[in-house]
């Protein structure tokens, strides 16, 4: 994955909550599905996915670019983690 | 994938806006981006990822569960498209 060139790169990234950090959007969710009858599903966590296009060929600097965009407006690194990948 | 027995089963699901339908959120996203620097990236979309516990053993059954989750509550199927794994 890193190293290699192309014409453009995309970057997947998922944005999650990390662990022990409540998430009432999750827990809004499986009240919503229990009412709908869906009761065996608990533990719903809600995260963010994001894709885009870098104009960058190179991936090594690809994701060095990524990586910042996480830590500095994508991701709230207090109480979110990240992962990404190249493609 | 399908058919496995075990305790629980946690469900990763991707819900993403489908092509052609406009990203008002990840628009603004790409232009925060550009005002931090980073106005290579482009196409920026933005989509939910949930993950869930399952109480329920068998895969087969849980695969059913999860897709009438996502067609009843996770995914406005008529602007969006869902995927999911179970793991």
């Amino acid at each position: 994955m890193v190293g290699g060139w192309g014409e453009k790169v995309k970057a997947k990234i998922h944005v999650t909550l990390k662990p022990g950090i409540l998430d009432p959007q999750g827990k809004a969710i499986e009240q919503a599905l229990a009412t709908l009858g869906y009761s065996s599903a608990s533990n719903v966590r809600m995260g963010k996915y994001l894709e885009l296009d870098l104009n960058e060929k190179d991936k090594v600097k690809a994701e060095v670019e990524v990586k910042a965009m996480c830590e500095k407006l994508l991701a709230n690194t207090i109480i979110e983690e990240y992962r990404y990948e190249l493609v």
